[in-house]
């Protein structure tokens, strides 16, 4: 590697195209020796995003040895993991192996801590030695190989009071109930699309707590029976469940009457398919705000449907970065222990809890 | 045409998918007759969206006679103006031929009325039955045809003290100067990338107001030389004017310390071009807000862009509708003469200024 200037921001890792960053890159340099404003870090597992593995997982028929080639494949060709058709990523945990002369005193980590990056695996430098088992269910990929982060890239020290898998599937979404709290007011009518997946029982659960006794939190995903919707309704994190499909605009145009007469003042977008902006957006009321958490969000259908509609409605890009919501995501389960029991229940791996 | 049932939302001109609403759909129906819920417009002229415009353009190595086929073919397929590649449409200025019976009394509108549409063109139905003129400089294409309005589909009045095609230009683009009044506060720095074109010249007059003698107002775009730059600078709408292509982020890194030391506590994103969304955040204040009023936005980028770089700022995606906007933008013509000779020079057609 001959590398003229380092940049907090990665660019140094850049192969092409020149000038790019990272997340912009369509390779990256993943040779595995730490510069002084980087960390390396022997990688354990990756928890890949949601709408990315479901799209991996689509065109590979469900077959797991298939998946794991075009993982293989993806990460040797481009230094990360950055699918193509989703643009998206996901994160990873793993050991400290180096840290860079320059972090030493700002790391907050040492050689040896366990740590998940907080950063999109679409702009962290990925080397895979081999892939060793993949949970088709969570999308969870246990590997050899090792990551680098940079000086502003996010990670966070695993907690000893969460198994590591479970502390990785938090973390993962981690960013969507620290914007629930933001986002609610004591008294709001909350809409919370796609509330049985991971991010969305998180909210959900935080949007309960937030909105309080003279709000209402409602649920909406296409199956009331899934565990993440059982879950919710027998635990009283939403008030009322409304089993529809986000991507048939008028199936959520009938309900709203029964289910949202007054509409939602936050509404929160957990889905991991494509087309339920406008049901989003319909759901809400004038003024309201629409958080889209789900990367399959269309940028264009979001701006365009609204005006379509004539709504005047406020639409949030989903940041999976906010001060502080690591800590915040994690505590929500130490708050919750039934909620902390649903996590341990979908997302600690059989080899450890056995 | 056989429709079994009227809705709001026009989802009976859909051809292709079934069940979908106007703006998702594949086709729509554009027969020139109005149902008692929809307005029966003769249209004069189209203002392509500009993100549609240029890659129209582009892609037709920017021949008049050749964009003309383009756009006669499109929508003949279709039934409206939907760009394949940017998913995105622009607007038209007409008049009313039939007022749907069950509209008379709530149109504000009555058959012979100019008005512009204020909806997307993706979801209007529309029928061009040829196309007379096209200027290649600002996307407006003079026609002869007819679009369908609906019952929830936003229009306005054309104004007495403006010329069409001027008052077609702003209300393009009405969004924008509505949505910094909003977010804008007295004392903010203000940063408007593509702060030379169409919208971010109101963008940044809008801006100068609001953010009030304490706050500062910096222009970003590739040319300080076009007329957009000059008119900013030399009229004072802007305190600073950073000659800085918005693509190439380590470019505008370089461009900070000296022009937006403080960082913005709001931006707007005005651009017309693919790939600004990482320099959008990366001139914004940890807490600030980014603005996206560019049709080019990447949702995936945005998100994960400002997760990789560890920004906490709230990203907004633009809704081209917000209570009152036309009027707003209209009015703010009318509050600086500067503003309105300016567009009076670059967006009336020669044909009739002459």
């Amino acid at each position: 590697m001959i590398v003229t200037k380092l940049c907090p921001l990665g660019t140094h890792r850049v192969l092409e195209p020149a000038g790019a960053l990272p997340q912009a890159a369509l390779r990256l340099d993943a040779t595995p020796v730490a510069y002084e404003n980087e960390l390396l870090c022997d990688v354990e597992a990756l928890n890949i995003d949601s709408a990315s593995f479901r799209q991996i997982v689509e065109s590979c028929a469900g077959d797991e040895a298939a998946v794991a080639a075009y993982v293989l494949a993806l990460v040797a060709e481009r230094g990360k993991h950055h699918n193509r058709v989703t643009g998206s990523g996901g994160m990873f945990i793993g050991r400290v192996r180096t840290v860079g002369t320059s972090l030493t005193d700002i790391a907050g980590v040492a050689p040896g801590d366990r740590i998940a990056s907080l950063v999109s695996l679409t702009l962290t430098p990925l080397r895979i030695e081999s892939i060793h088992r993949i949970d088709m269910a969570t999308g969870r990929i246990w590997m050899t190989g090792t990551a680098i982060l940079f000086a502003t890239g996010l990670y966070a020290k695993l907690p000893d009071d969460l198994p590591d898998d479970v502390a990785l599937a938090v973390l993962d979404v981690a960013g969507a109930p620290a914007q629930v709290r933001r986002l609610v007011r004591p008294g709001d009518t909350v809409a919370v699309l796609g509330a049985d997946g991971k991010s969305g029982v998180l909210a959900c659960v935080q949007a309960r707590e937030t909105a309080g006794p003279m709000g209402r939190v409602v649920g909406i995903a296409p199956d009331a029976q899934t565990p993440g919707a059982r879950f919710l309704v027998e635990h009283g994190f939403v008030d009322a469940f409304v089993e529809a499909d986000a991507r048939q605009t008028l199936g959520i145009l009938a309900a709203i009457p029964e289910a949202l007469p007054e509409l939602a003042d936050v509404t929160i977008n957990c889905v991991n398919v494509c087309g339920t902006e406008l049901a989003s957006i319909l759901v809400t009321k004038d003024r309201g705000t629409v958080y889209f958490f789900s990367m399959c969000t269309s940028f264009t259908a979001a701006a365009l449907g609204a005006e379509g509609v004539g709504k005047d409605v406020t639409m949030i890009v989903g940041n999976g970065y906010a001060k502080g919501h690591a800590a915040t995501a994690l505590q929500t389960l130490r708050d919750y222990p039934a909620l902390r029991d649903y996590f341990l229940e979908r997302y600690a791996s059989r080899e450890k809890t056995i």
